[in-house]
């Protein structure tokens, strides 16, 4: 605290991310990054980059990555929006099209930095509570909000939505903007991308930091009416006129046409989902269905705080949250096949 | 303008950057790019980079890249902050440290996007004029104020104050924080870097966009005291956890590392300026005296907008901007000896 301080730096509650250890090597199940390097394309397109272009300030308007992504989801370029990282395109999101006079909805159990942005920007918010078995149910959503938010699938549970409940909610919700983050939306859930042009109150964030394999590039993007991209165009150009660099452009491209290895990189991971489930449930563990790049666990015997504590000194990172409903459980990254049996391995050891 | 947009989206009158033609090839002395390519060392760093690494998210904390800037101007990491971009790191600042009850103070004559943070953060400012010779005299600046943000040099005029001048503006003022933004300051003005650890209430930014010609890879940095460092660092872990890439981040201490480039570098656009003023006073300009990697120019016979049309038209973009004050000026960046000649031919041919 310092006399310096703007009043809102007081109020913040910052977002904690993942551990990222720069000392220790661990096997690290803790962060949802993918076990797999970027498509050998995006290698191709560093090597191939030159670097005297860096001289150079980006295209302010990305247009070729734009274009690339509206050919890609079969929407036009002023139904895109690209970023640093999808948190920055959220951060925007909200600040465009959240700060309402009513309060925000999103589910209790969800992705922990929308509290942070809604005190960052001072945006009233309700949490709606996700039933026993953590599902959403989108009745729970009552017209009359300032807008509403929902991760599908939902993070950090893994569960997710139909996209008729999607369909459902955006038209019972005429009247507020519904944000869908699909983070996790290429292990398994429906993208409503394909609403986006029926649906002016729709916005859908994605991100190329986990089917992409490119957490380290930070490129997000949105996909909805053109009213609101251009809402979070104006956000952007009050903001930083050139968010994306250069080579985070050629990557993205790169990786965008590369679709059999992302569908390789994707369908290796929904395999060794299933078998990772399959042997934590044999160790005793409740395993909710996954439709993402993790699983949600809780065990009958053993807490997860303890858990996560012998994993770590073992060498091995986990995700746990100490919050209300969820401080039993713990969210697992699908790792490679060797990292997932290294943990199994471990697990068999503190369990018995 | 839509019912889906929050308020302030509404009242924002975005920032414009020099035009960036995808299109056509022009000589551009219109952004205050580098002429130069990046260090060798970068080129290097890029090819030495394993694409693999991208899969994993940056350190949250770019912990290298602050080091090696710590260590660069002598100071700790605690007084180092690095964003995507000086852009982003002047918005957090602006968020962070200058939304205050009392108006904050900047150049009439100035950066154009400090009046657009004001808008995005609504905060309120009062301008103080540049004298007829457009330059600055911090006894203008009145204590009682929220904050003071001067470029040093000024952009557009590309006038240098002292470091004498900066010391007594801060000791003046010590109630309020002074932001001194020194985009230009490797190219012939004194860093304020230096009075950072005696002075709690200076916040020194600067970019790798001008004098270490990385535009396109989007790093700034601030340096301050600790306090004020860390409202930056609040701001930004309720913003965005990673904004600085690990490609950027690699680029950027190579970069740091070839000190014997950055200075040929330096030398070079110095030399090349000197040259450009010289001439182009021979053609009848008046030409401010610059500390930058730009000259700020006017001519007694013919319009600014009639010439910027003209040289457009020639292939040859310089900026100029349709403000009060200065819509008879032209801003020239420095670029190379061939495109500095090219320009004074082609104004040679359109002043006869």
């Amino acid at each position: 605290m310092s006399k310096f301080w703007s009043k809102i730096v007081n109020e913040l509650d910052p977002y904690v991310p993942g551990e990222q250890p720069q000392d220790q090597q661990y096997i690290k199940l803790n962060t949802n990054e993918s076990p797999y390097p970027p498509s050998p394309a995006v290698a191709q397109a560093l090597a191939d980059f030159d670097c005297a272009d860096l001289r150079r300030y980006p295209d302010p308007e990305s247009s070729r990555l734009v274009k690339a992504l509206a050919g890609y989801h079969g929407l036009t370029p002023p139904q895109v929006f690209v970023g640093n990282g999808s948190d920055e395109v959220l951060a925007h999101a909200f600040q465009a099209l959240l700060q309402k006079p009513a309060p925000i909805l999103f589910p209790d159990i969800s992705y922990s930095f929308y509290p942070v942005y809604c005190g960052l920007y001072r945006i009233e918010f309700e949490t709606v509570a996700l039933d026993a078995s953590f599902c959403i149910d989108v009745n729970d959503y009552q017209p009359g909000n300032g807008g509403i938010i929902i991760p599908n699938p939902n993070a950090p549970t893994g569960i997710a939505l139909e996209i008729g409940a999607i369909k459902r909610l955006l038209e019972r919700n005429r009247e507020s903007v519904v944000i869908i983050d699909e983070a996790y939306v290429d292990f398994g859930a429906e993208s409503a991308t394909r609403l986006v042009t029926d649906h002016d109150n729709l916005l859908v964030v994605q991100t190329f930091s986990k089917s992409r394999n490119l957490a380290g590039l930070r490129l997000g993007a949105a996909f909805g009416h053109e009213a609101l991209i251009e809402a979070l165009q104006r956000i952007k150009n009050s903001f930083n006129s050139y968010p994306v660099d250069s080579l985070a452009s050629a990557c993205a491209i790169a990786s965008l046409n590369d679709e059999a290895y992302f569908e390789q990189c994707r369908r290796q991971i929904i395999a060794s989902r299933a078998h990772l489930s399959e042997s934590l449930a044999a160790l005793g563990f409740e395993v909710f269905p996954s439709s993402s790049n993790f699983v949600f666990v809780r065990h009958a015997d053993r807490s997860a705080q303890s858990l996560y504590l012998d994993l770590k000194s073992a060498g091995i990172l986990l995700r746990y949250f100490d919050k209300p409903r969820i401080d039993n459980c713990l969210r697992i990254t699908v790792g490679s096949d060797p990292e997932c049996d290294a943990l199994l391995k471990a697990l068999n050891r503190i369990l018995s």
